[in-house]
């Protein structure tokens, strides 16, 4: 008898105790070789004053056996608490978050019968590090962070996902005609990668019109990868038109690391009832047990699952008059699929998994990176200031620049007000200043900053931020202004 | 004879000429009291190296006129140029993006029916302020900007209109489970502004969810209120989901200045054929029309148009076999509406205008603000690192301290590495090291951070950024890391 594998597992809050024993059930009849270690997270541990959600012991464990098989969560209301799968995400560089997104037409209502996408969601990065600041009275900040290893491991990951799943075409999603540096970065590292995968057709997308086509015509779709915001909001618009967002599970791959589960949340309210569909966390399930290499299982569990889909036994949030036979509870549609297992669907297509798809490892991407010539030519020196005009703020700060480093423009909220603003602009109390040498192209010292940033002080304004203007290879690494 | 109101015009690039000329024939022909100023933007404005795209001369003229209607235009690919629409939408205060999203069941294909959906988006803030740095050889970044005045005039925009135009309930979407400070302060105005309206109903939907709900049941929506990049996705998104992205035209209205146009783009290779539907920037026109105060006249083209569509006359991109009865060029098809007009829709509903939403000045807004204390309390110091390890950098940096500021955490993305890290934490050269007072609460001086900044300096490491830490009225105003 093969060695059993170890995974944690979280039973979570609301629905989810039900959903993991239903889960749990079926894949044990069915012959996965695991051993559980439940750990603690979620509500209780939150509000034990533990911000994160997750108690330190079951950090140990995740190290232990790398494969997390997690429950909804409820996280309390107010401030203060963190998002755990934020959280573990972030802290285990679970960077790919894969949902399958799957018509099961005519047994569950759709328009788009012939859905079969993948969304690859990139995991850790964008405006999902959590980075904000409030900054003035008016203004609060977040950063969007993309990172050439970021997102050179997801686009690599997709790709290679595609190979395994032998998948035709990979999309990506961006927003490049705005967010040129960033959106831009994702989009070029796309195009890289996807040169080398010739056979897998690739193609792009402006997110804004890409969405209104995903919405339209899914089925258009076979592939898509994308940064982390536009993923979170496609991912569950994908899961809403193959069915329902209750039948989709997900799994988030990482280096040393993979978490599984349901993408529906822990609906409280239906609690202790025992009507909760397991079927997001059993699919998820499924995809843990291609990843701990028992594709046999997963086989047996997924084929069972779908011919009880077939047989019209459904939970209450899919179940429909005329289509559905039986209105099945948490506990009796679980036995339903375990008396099916070893059968198959009739006319659903019956899935054979063989193999995950090749790991992608951070280091591997790492040691591509060429390191780039950088220099420091100027500086964006952010105000809080409710002073006055932009040319009041213009003429007073020009007196701050120096003989070294010379004020070039003022923007609010990224539109030039200063020199030559237009009057009709609306300013807050959140101004931009941007210095750079009098001489063109010559750099600037980290020095000559903290000298400015002196005279800034000196003259009574409270600079709030600072943002270096860099070169990479000559090339200008900073956005110019609107209006510029 | 009425005073004539003068309009700026852009007749555009691609297909706009086409059907800019069909849109004035035809609003000509209603009888609409207009002067128009033809102004050159697009295209050969940017080839001519204006990187914003449009005339010094054109700004005159919207100075003068307060009126834009505007084709769409093909902004060149490459480095340098700037969107004109987000540069028009922030030099003139253009706050408020209004997109009906109606569907035209049965003469125009939809999945949804009954969908009458008007999206109303933050037009300035958000990610489009176009702020981005390269800061390190992996990592860009790109500044999310939200502020109470601007998520405060658009939301009393939305409950504004949704009053005048007999709407019944106002929905929000957002995403504060993870952007708690910026989303969190759209939220909290929202909820404030919302209370000054008993008689329309409110709501509030994470965003992920929410399109989910938008994608599956768009009829259980009326007006939706969102921030900048929501709103472009799901603009798009619902647009499709009414019929096609053709029909649709948008208002984009300011303090002191309102932009007109269609949705759709400049498609250069429909150009000269004479095929274009003319109808998103007709429905653009009607808007423009109601704005100007010639409510009589948008009623009068808008209920010939739908005649006109009703009657089956039709251009290629809406033209289904069975439903449409002619196929129309951009000209026959505006002269079927011209020799419609009068008449009325019979199975659709005729609509009848009088006047436009209130106007809400960013005066009003600014006015109602409390300014509150402020206080320093810290600053995140960001570094370009590729030395080590986290433990070896927050080692290296505790020397920098110094006796009034202590390094409390170093993230790397977001995700604490220091101290305590997790050693899976794949980190890139992007490091944040948070600096506080050792005295709990204690606030500290910007000279206090730029002693810092110099120790920092001499001990020869790369500081690309800064973010100060501030509380307001004694509350946090900076995100804790992820792991914190």
């Amino acid at each position: 008898m093969a060695r059993k594998t170890p995974i944690t597992v979280a039973y979570g809050d609301g629905i989810g105790p039900e959903i993991m024993e239903a889960t749990l059930h079926i894949i044990k009849a069915a012959g996965a070789r695991i051993e559980i270690e439940p750990v603690e997270v979620g509500e209780k541990v939150y509000l034990r004053g533990i911000t994160a959600g997750i108690e330190p012991g079951a950090w140990e464990s995740l190290r232990r056996t790398r494969v997390f098989l997690k429950a909804p969560i409820t996280t309390p209301q107010g401030g203060g608490y963190k998002s755990l799968n934020v959280t573990t995400r972030t802290m285990f560089g679970l960077y790919a978050n894969v949902r399958p997104c799957v018509a099961y037409y005519p047994f569950v209502k759709t328009l788009h019968p012939n859905m079969d996408v993948i969304i690859i969601r990139e995991n850790e990065e964008d405006l999902y590090t959590g980075i904000e600041y409030r900054q003035t009275n008016d203004m609060v900040e977040s950063l969007k962070l993309i990172s050439r290893p970021g997102s050179e491991k997801i686009v690599r990951y997709a790709f290679e996902y595609a190979r395994s799943h032998n998948r035709k075409k990979v999309t990506c999603f961006m927003k490049d005609n705005i967010m040129k540096l960033t959106d831009g970065l994702f989009h070029r590292v796309f195009s890289e990668i996807a040169n080398e995968y010739p056979d897998i057709s690739n193609e792009t997308w402006i997110v804004d019109i890409g969405s209104a086509k995903l919405a339209d015509t899914p089925e258009a779709f076979d592939v898509i990868v994308l940064p982390n915001l536009y993923g979170d909001i496609l991912s569950d618009v994908a899961a809403q038109l193959a069915g329902s967002v209750g039948l989709a599970g997900s799994a988030n791959i990482g280096d040393r690391c993979a978490m599984f589960e349901a993408i529906h949340g822990s609906a409280p309210r239906r609690a202790g009832q025992n009507i909760a569909n397991p079927s997001g966390l059993l699919l998820a399930t499924v995809m843990m047990l291609v990843h701990i290499d028992q594709p046999d299982v997963a086989t047996l569990v997924h084929n069972a699952w779908l011919r009880t889909l077939e047989d019209g036994i459904h939970t209450y949030d899919i179940f429909t008059e005329g289509v559905s036979k039986q209105k099945a509870g948490t506990r009796e549609f679980a036995e339903a699929v375990v008396a099916r297992l070893g059968q198959e669907p009739e006319m659903l297509k019956p899935i054979y998994y063989t193999s995950a798809p090749e790991h992608i490892s951070s280091e591997h991407v790492t040691i591509t990176r060429a390191i780039e010539k950088k220099d420091l030519v100027g500086v964006d020196v952010f105000l809080d200031w409710r002073g006055g005009t932009p040319d009041e703020l213009g003429e007073t700060f020009k007196q701050v620049s120096g003989d070294d480093l010379e004020l070039t423009m003022i923007t609010n909220r990224g539109a030039k007000v200063w020199p030559q603003g237009m009057p009709e602009t609306f300013c807050t109390d959140h101004w931009r200043c941007r210095f750079m040498s009098p001489i063109r192209g010559e750099t600037v010292t980290h020095e000559q900053i903290i000298a400015l940033l002196q005279r800034v002080a000196n003259a009574s304004f409270d600079f709030i931020k600072t943002e270096n203007l860099y070169t990479f290879n000559d090339k200008i690494g900073y956005s110019l202004s609107q209006g510029e």
